[in-house]
């Protein structure tokens, strides 16, 4: 299985499936191609998270600001999974979650001359990902086309500061229904659900489901992820906190 | 084969993919997951006219404004296909649809305590739907897991009132182009093609294609689902007509 | 392989991919469905970009004004591929590309009445691609069915008038990134990357890659299909130049 995640929206995904098609009969999956734009922090942040409900597979993924430059492009073997994209940190914070407790194996690709140097989408990560997934994923090994490297660009993702009476955290991503997904863990609403707190000094009700309060009003919540998230029963929490991915948020109990 | 269909927008969906390729090598299809959020009416409409295109399948369905409360998790069968999704009437207007004179045989799912209470969509619906394709759709039977149940939630669409000269009915969805499409069976323009009928008490051309009026000019037709649709050529027939989902529609003869 | 090429959004297209998976099991690529309604030479022009690299397949193309009204539908065999759809042009430049030096074989499909006279792509174009393809591509042949034609409607794109001095092109698309692509080929590029041009009376630099220039500035170079770009590093070319499709682009060197 190959999957590919870009932030490339419509049409260019479909040339990447027909590169790979020309190559390997796998099955292709797209995780997503509307990853805001240029977006390394947020597409990390996502990959994190779906990534890891998969069967071992071969994830392309692209999103790289830096096409054409002198980026290295990346395998990563993570677990039992191979990740194929630019040299910007976008895979490493997933691949971690793959790797577990197995150690993480970093490769630069060698390209060559591609066709374009402006969509390697095509030209490199795709034609990379299907000659991996065609050796079988845990095979491919340091050669011609693959040097071991550990120089690449790492991203990780901000720590929440979690006190006794205050948390201070970030919000991560707003997510398509405009959920506030932070970094604080889900675990300090733990003893909170039926009651009040107060973010960003506004006393917000704590509760288990969206729809454990009134359509349009305000919640926070464990979200999906385990982390806590800004939401509005159906309504957008983005606009109601006013909040975007980077702000602060502030929890007092 | 497995169909998935959700008001997620992205990344959600892929989740799902990749909860149910753990489980089973199907063919997964998106029907769509872009119903608007929360709208279970829109949604139950379209897959009433999408899904009887497909070959037997089990049909994923999650628009559910419920998530996380008390509301029943659901398996459907319905002629030679399953359905699975909220206990909130989404699934029922298809079910009746693809079960034709057979009847509708309804299944609660026991699904214990979930990894989230926020995306049964992926820990719920998605292993659900995996579970059952895996043994073979027209076998899984009541069980531990399911429970044969007749307390699920219904939902109905208006019946137009069809007189002689006057009709009533009411905008059912408005399609990705503009469309408005109607409650009013096609029928009710059988002889007036060519002429003008008065809509909303504005004279408008009936025409069998849209491209029989000039680009920008409205019109009414029947549509592809074999109702009454208000369009305009190249354009958008819920802006000129000034209608939504849930307006009404009178038309005279 | 059948791919799916259209300008429906959702969610139509999953009933083509119903009708389809009635008659075949075929893998089934979408291609897009987010080409701009009704425009007829966009789609023309990423179908040339995007198809050859596809694998030999069966393409299925809806975008189509004339639906219901006596234009005809046509099968189209270039090279190892076939394309399917309305003859209006659309199919016709990627045709060219999939043939190179082979001969474009063109017929009329004879679809009698369909179920509706305004969704061709579900009650036309897809049941016929599925046929055509379940007769293995290269195999179907003229009949009941398959008429040869030569009188389908033509699409060619204008041609640049290319001087020593100044270069006289076209808009193209504008992509989903913003990126604005011209008829001019990258050739004219060639000697002058790190130098300056003169755009529509504008100075913009040359660069290799977008990341060349810092964040939010402009420059002009080739894009992946090989023609003149105009676009901004992490920004939108169209909105900085003011451009769109069809719109007049001239370059002093």
């Amino acid at each position: 299985m190959i999957t590919l995640s870009s932030d490339f929206g419509w049409p260019y995904p479909a040339a990447m499936r027909g590169v790979i098609y020309q190559q390997t009969d796998a099955r292709v999956v797209d995780v997503t191609h509307e990853f805001p734009r240029q977006d390394v922090r947020t597409a990390a942040f996502w990959l994190r998270e779906i990534l890891p409900y998969f069967p071992p597979a071969v994830h392309v993924v692209v999103v790289d600001p830096g096409v054409g430059t002198d980026r290295a492009a990346l395998a990563v073997r993570a677990g039992d999974h191979v990740l194929v994209g630019p040299d910007n940190g976008v895979l490493l914070p997933v691949a971690r979650e793959l790797a577990g407790d197995r150690e993480i194996e970093i490769f630069d690709v060698e390209y060559g001359d591609p066709d374009s140097v402006t969509f390697h989408g095509r030209d490199v990560f795709a034609p990379t990902g299907a000659a991996i997934h065609e050796s079988e994923l845990d095979r491919f090994e340091e050669g011609e086309t693959f040097t071991g490297t550990d120089s690449s660009v790492d991203l990780t993702f901000p720590e929440p500061d979690v006190g006794d009476d205050e948390i201070h955290g970030e919000v991560m991503v707003v997510d398509d229904f405009g959920n506030v997904i932070t970094n604080v863990p889900g675990e300090v609403l733990a003893d909170c659900f039926g009651e009040h707190l107060e973010v960003n000094y506004e006393r917000v009700p704590v509760a288990r489901t969206y729809a454990a309060v009134d359509a349009g009003e305000h919640l926070v919540t464990v979200g999906s992820h385990g982390n806590v998230e800004l939401a509005v029963n159906q309504g957008r929490g983005d606009r109601t906190f006013g909040l975007g991915a980077g702000d602060e948020v502030s929890i007092r109990r």
